[in-house]
């Protein structure tokens, strides 16, 4: 089986850092490895999730949905690149909602007059990325007034507000929860029938620790050849931390929703896109927040670099153009995907002075 | 009855103020007094239109809707704070669009599986929203732009500008008017029944006057310790106007909103909390303009703090996408008070230095 | 016939400009025989259109559409007056999207209640109309980032982020046109039936190609009188190309769109206003950067002017609100035509220091 045989890329990996190889391809291989482990923790998950019955079911899958893009973040954040985790994050955004999300109305429109979205999960998930959006862009604009003079006498103080504001996404993703899992079970449930699980408990949970264990491993050494291979590929950090680490924690997504919509299950499609980027800002975000506060190496909510704030916002927008109305087609996903390029053009042409 | 009790908030903000007492407890007592009797100007409103029929009725409600935020206004105008009726009408805007309606759809929406709107209604709720939100942001943005040195070899005069707009604004809405109380009265009327009125026509125009004079005297005491009790707070004189006394003028309406949302009348709690958002940038902001100019204490339309046009702006987005789909669910009620109390901790974190 | 008579500008204009009349009046002749030119060409690709049958007619159409601006662009670039074709760019969006599009909606509902539009046509056209928004804005939003220090140590290209980005928008377009002239035909077809054409295929060719050498030539004068005219007028050369210089190019689309709104024929004004605008930004400006930089006088898609910026973005939220509802009410016209006042006014309040 190919993914079993994608293992291969731990070791590898392992090997080349310890023979010290270049930098890039130690960072390629070590990147690769945490794709590879990501999609086994969702197997894992998956698994458990079947063992434990629909609605704690459905709470494991979306709970343990983004472990590891919080180890990677966590490990680069330990090594005080702040703003690539920035970066990681809003690429992650607009990696699953523009371009994975694209790709899947892309593929699943190539061979369809049309296809459609229940409205009512297409709205609400519309509506928790412009209320993501916001949570996310409120602290750099508090701190950019604050700090570009246009208020007199004032102090800000990131750290508490960031705090502050991660406590209220934490507060409303467990709304959300009670929401979609709960009161509005019925218009949420995927269409997908229950299976039984074909894992035992035991193997489950040991996929999910080992993995997560070994992405922690990996995630360090992508974090020490970050500026290395940034500095031969004569790319910024940035760029690497939008794009590429952006894409390797969410190639998992973007494969499932292709292979969704390639059967014409747009709702589970656009499930996994847009779900992904909401669990991101109300889930992967305030934790890291958290847990970077008590490293004492705190992470503010503070982006700052603008381009951060526009690609995020933009995604926000033309998502909710193109989803909204319960319908799709490919030049819909055609745009998503041009949006994103549009994009990714402009961090690329940001070079290293 | 308590509402009337309540008047015994006049006296004692009267006596409050004459034996000197400490600034914090004049305020509040004031501030208290205002909410108390803008509620009371509502309710001879509401008898005033049952004797003049349907359609002065209607047009006699939203002229009279605004008289206690707009003598309020004028006041603090008056005494110089411009920064803080800048903040107040921010804060009535979010308070009444973000905590009000999501208040409202939280209680309508707990002990039902969804509310309906009608979409007509909604839709146009929502684009006067915007249109709202495009009116105040633009001279901000013009202004921003010829001071930051953008363009060269020009000079903007704010006051002129606002007048402009101001106009303009007056004129959008008495074709509101025209079109909500005359060509399209079927789509806009309320569900309630015509009932007859319980107060007589003097009785009525007797408690308006008194009520919105007594405002007046309460809005100057206001006025005289905003500094002082911000003071003592340890807070902004900007978070005493965008939280404390926008919430002030627009309690009554929160109240009513949540009240009808009980009842299920989901139609009208939209229509006072949008619509009385709507009334204030349309009406009381481009009035203050006027007014101001008069009274040779110019308010310009220009927002200097970003904060305001980002709350703003938030508020147009985050209601639309709840609204415009014509149901309601106590999670998109959630929201909207998550996105209030987001931009309160914002305003909050800021703190004199 | 008064479109004939009204060629008499062309020679107006040129014994004007070889007597040396006053600036003003040259400019005012030349650009009143653009509007009229571009009508004609108008009429000569409808019968050319007609000639090639519907998929190729199509494209003939909205290939042939822009020729006038793109010609008055050119030679406004050549003569080294960036600001002013930008100007023009952001006055053709708002001229269409906004007045045009407002007038249309005002008199198609003065005598109707309610006018329908097709959902599908109203939603892809808004939603091309984001992605032009985000097209234009993002390029400005990078440069603003690079230049203003919130990055260090990085240097960006203007000119190969223009290009590149020009390439992305005119794939986009490629997959527009397939996607309504093949793809989707059905949905996206005009109501009006096909007819026989009335010109000869010569005759039609014969009046393209005359009329845009006029229009090249008139153009020149144009460029010549630009500043003069301004400074005459007491007004920036910016506002003489946003509200100038864009309705005499876009003067043929207003009033086609409010002659077809008058037949209640909502699809095609709104085809007309809109589709104008999008293929605008996904066409002419894509070729003004190409053709710009072979002649070595390179514009880029660097809107320097926030003013512009806020302008698109407002029209692409509001024309959104309006249209997506797939109804639209004189009121809805009106607001349009507010909101372009409101930003008219914004323009014309800048004046020369």
């Amino acid at each position: 089986m190919a993914l079993m045989s994608l293992l291969a890329l731990v070791p590898v990996s392992l090997v080349l850092t310890f023979i010290g190889a270049p930098p890039w391809l130690r960072f390629v291989t070590s990147a690769a490895a945490v794709a590879v482990l990501a999609e086994w923790i969702r197997r894992g998950t998956e698994q458990l999730a079947r063992h434990a019955g629909a609605t704690v079911g459905g709470l494991i899958m979306v709970t343990l949905g983004s472990v590891a893009e919080l180890v990677l973040g966590l490990f680069v954040v330990a090594s005080g690149h702040m703003a690539v985790v920035q970066a990681q994050i809003t690429g992650s955004i607009i990696g699953t909602s523009l371009l994975g999300l694209g790709i899947a109305i892309l593929i699943g429109g190539l061979s369809r007059q049309r296809q459609t979205l229940k409205p009512a999960k297409a709205g609400l998930l519309s509506t928790l990325l412009i209320l993501s959006v916001i949570a996310l862009l409120l602290p750099a604009i508090f701190d950019y007034t604050a700090r570009q003079g246009h208020l007199r006498d004032v102090r800000i103080t990131d750290e508490e507000l960031s705090l502050g504001a991660s406590i209220v996404l934490l507060l409303l993703y467990a709304g959300n929860l009670g929401y979609t899992l709960v009161t509005h079970r019925d218009v949420f449930a995927d269409e997908e029938a229950d299976a039984a699980p074909t894992w035992g408990l035991g193997v489950s949970l040991g996929v999910i620790v080992t993995c997560t264990v070994v992405i922690a491993l990996e995630s360090e050494f992508i974090s020490d050849v970050l500026i290395p291979t940034a500095a031969i590929l004569r790319m910024t950090p940035e760029f690497l931390g939008v794009i590429v680490l952006a894409l390797v924690g969410t190639s998992g997504d973007i494969f499932a929703a292709g292979w969704f919509a390639h059967r014409d299950q747009m709702a589970l499609a656009l499930n996994i896109c847009i779900g992904s980027a909401i669990q991101l800002v109300l889930v992967v975000v305030p934790l890291l927040v958290f847990i970077s506060a008590f490293m004492a190496k705190p992470m503010t909510l503070v982006f700052v670099n603008p381009l951060h704030l526009f690609a995020i916002a933009s995604t926000a927008f033309i998502v909710n153009a193109v989803a909204r109305d319960g319908e799709t087609t490919w030049f819909e996903g055609l745009l998503l995907v041009g949006v994103y390029v549009l994009i990714g053009l402009g961090f690329f042409f940001i070079r290293p002075a």
